[in-house]
Parts: structure tokens; sequence; C-alpha cells
């Protein structure tokens, strides 16, 4: 039945309390996005960390203005506060609860922004016939925090954290090009090979998801990750800030496709 | 002085013997290219051959029917028997002698091949403002047999040889975006890390060129090289074949940014 779902039915569904779990899987072939929702007077600094830090940071979408809740270019109706299955309520940086819906929570200066994620790069690598170990394995992607820095905007900092598929080193050079296209997704790895060499210090202890196979001749080859936003939110400590629940993302009208910059 | 003749130009004094050393660092950013020419015999089944091993054997001008030695396509005036500063003549595959002309061993049945080669690319690398080491170390670069089979066609066959260039992995995957857009010069590589995964025993001794300085923290990079063709070619023993002599390219009036496919 997932898979006939069109992205707004799937939203009607979400807003409707009908449909509360994780969204991967769901709406083949449609961008779905990370979530963050900052006060305009944290958003400002955060519309430049993302400015300053594209790889980890794609925007793809944010409020017109301060208080808009509903995000036209994404799709169809899409209300921010209640199309989201999964929502995180974090206070000075720190997480409160998990609730679905925000209706509660939404002030009148709020900004909402969609950050693009890695399942849309997967959709691409999979078509081509690439294998995705944390997906043949049916994990979590194994994310490490990294000493890359990002550049700092106001309050916002920290250093990269970075997802890992391991690959044989053909099929990493595929996916670097695949991955090339769709820059709005975090485009082309950062880093392949020695863990060490980018501050990680042990391959199978990620810090965030879970540790995947790495087969005899493949090398871990490493993205940038969406999770950098939440640790530099975390790190800035806003009065509020709501995020999606990991995996429950908002889906979109977007094609994947449209990201290809090429 | 080098810098400042055209093609053309280069072309004339090759022609007059004026010029007879090898054209590395001559005409930037103009095309310089492979060459081979075959009875045409053998010549159908080297145009299947390069057909088949675009990677190794990037077709990028041929005469337009056997026994032309005009190749207008590639610039203004060029005639194939004159405009190449040294020649290699082979017999039964067996290299007998270099030559400055081959207007002698010209043949009504012959066909000339021009292959894309790594100097395009490389140009595109450094204007990118990354390092080659084989040009800071101003050696030749080291080039290796493989276990990489081709795909035979007719007499031609072997394996891939493969030319190799160390970066750092960030260097790398931007070295793999840039080349991505040249498939006529060899276009992205073909292996990275491991020497052993693609059958070369020792990396610091290559079988074609000259070893290069590997420092920490850096992988070595694979290209299919031009040389595969050459290897294939001394294996198909034709009764002649004549090639340039390595470094001694044809230079032609195409701008390396027309092999640009994007």
């Amino acid at each position: 039945m997932a898979d006939i779902l069109s992205p707004y039915q799937l939203r009607q569904q979400i807003r409707s309390g009908e449909f509360s779990t994780n969204t991967s899987g769901y709406c083949a072939g449609f961008v779905q996005g990370n979530l963050a929702i900052l006060p305009a007077d944290y958003a400002d600094e955060f519309l430049k960390f993302c400015q300053f830090n594209p790889k980890p940071c794609p925007l793809i979408g944010m409020s017109a203005s301060p208080g808009d809740f509903m995000l036209p270019e994404l799709g169809e109706d899409v209300d921010i506060r209640t199309d989201v299955p999964r929502y995180r309520i974090y206070e000075q940086g720190v997480l409160q609860r998990e609730v679905t819906d925000i209706k509660e929570y939404w002030q009148d200066d709020m900004v909402a922004f969609l950050l693009g994620c890695s399942f849309s790069f997967e959709e691409a690598l999979l078509a081509d016939g690439l294998e995705i170990r944390n997906i043949s394995e049916k994990v979590n992607v194994p994310m490490y925090r990294t000493n890359i820095e990002c550049k700092s905007a106001g309050r916002f900092s920290g250093t990269t954290v970075v997802s890992m598929r391991p690959m044989k080193p053909a099929d990493a050079i595929r996916a670097i090009q695949i991955c090339s296209r769709f820059p709005s997704v975090h485009g082309a790895p950062l880093h392949f090979g020695d863990p060490d060499a980018i501050g990680i210090r042990d391959i199978n202890t990620p810090d965030f998801g879970d540790a995947v196979t790495i087969k005899d001749g493949e090398v871990p080859v490493f993205w940038a990750c969406g999770v950098t936003p939440q640790v530099a939110i975390e790190s800035a400590r806003p009065p509020l800030c709501i995020t999606h629940s990991p995996g429950h993302m908002l889906v979109t009208d977007l094609p994947n496709s449209r990201l290809a910059i090429l």
C-alpha cells in the first residue's frame, strides 16, 4: 500500500494522525527533507550558517516570512506544523520531547527550514545498480563526528558530521559522479579511505546510527550529513527549536530528479 | 617562445624539420593526441577495439577513408605524415625505428587514428589548483599493466594499462568530477587505492614512465591510459603500424574545452 500513496495523500494521513511512523520507503521518487524551525532571531544566523556550509546544510526551502507555516513551493497545502510524522522539541539546545503536531509550539516569529537529505541520492545510486550497505543490512546509516570545521555564523558553529557507505573503489568513483549531480542533497562525498584523516577514531563505533559491514576490497566513503546542522543548533542553544525526529521526514511534491543540476 | 606558437605554426615547424622534440607544454589549451596508423585490414578491427574500450582508447579523429593522410577535422592543413615530431615504425608488432617523417612508409590503404591523451585532463586539473605529481617532479607519469581485461576485437586484445597520480582523497574526489567532463581523454579514473586490487604488484616499479612520490595521506589514483592500444597493437602484430613516439604528439586546433561534455 505504501508505494501507491502520493506525497499529498501521505501528508494528509500524517496530518490526520493516521500515519506517524518513519517515512523511509514511502513516495519513492519524491524529495524528503530534514526540518529545522527556529525563532527569527536565530533564523537569520542559521540561514547564513547554511549558506556558509552548503554540503552539510543544503537548503531546499524555507518560510517566506517569519511566522509562515505554509510552504507552498515544497508541495500542495504543506503545513509544516502538522505534516511531519514526528517532531522533536528542543529548549536551550536540549531535547525535551517528541510530538506529532506542533501547533501549540508555533510562534509568530518562527522560520521553518527544509534541508536536503541522503534519501534522494541513495535512490539515484540504487537506480544505477550500486549497493548501499545500510539499506542491504536494514539499519540506519552510520554517522560520525569529524574534525572538519564548519564555517561559523553567529551562534552557530561546530564540526561536520558525515555518513558512511562502504564501496569498492570503482563503485565509489561512480557514486561520486552521480552524487555530483545532486548538490542540494549533500553532493559528492567529502572523503574516502582512512577514517583517521578526518578525525574518526573507530569506524566500527559510529556516533549516530548503526555500524555496517565493510567487506574486503571496500573503502569507507564519507558524505556530509544533515546531522551537522542539528549539532550546530544544539550548541547554539536557542530557547526553542523544532526538528523532525530522525527518519520521520517532510515528504515533498518535488521529484528527486528535479534536484539534479544536470 | 614556446607558449606563443599557435598549433598551426607548431605543425608547420614540425613539418619543416625545425621542431622535433616532445610537445609537452606547447600550445597550452589545445588538444594533443596519441597516433596510431594501421593498414585497412587491421584498421576495421582496431576501430571496433576503440569502440569496445572507450576509456583507454578514446577516439577523437580518424582518416575519412583509407589512404587519407589529411585530417581536416583536427586542424588546418593537418598532414598526418609530416606533422608529428617523431614517429615509431613497428613491423609485426616490433619497434624497428624512429623517424620524423613517414611519407616513405605511407600506403594507399592506411588509416590514421587519433586518440585523446591525458595532457588535456591534466590541464583541467592544474587549472582547478590540483597538484599533479609527475608534473611537479618533472618526470613521465608512471604507468602500469593491470589485470583489467579489454574487450577483444578481432586480433586486438590485451589488458588495460593505467597511469597513476597520487592525491589526497578530497583532491581525488575533485579530480573525478573534473575528469568526468572529459570522456574523450580517458574520463574518470578506473580505480584508486590498493594497487593489488587491479593486479599491480609494486607501485614503486612502473611498467612504463617513472615512479613518483606518494606522500603520507595520499592514495594512488588510476586512469585508463593511451598505452593500452599500443600494447594491443603489439600483440596483434600487424605487418606495419606507425605511432607517435611517447610525448611527441599531434597538436590539433581543437581547444581542450571543446572536449568537455558539459
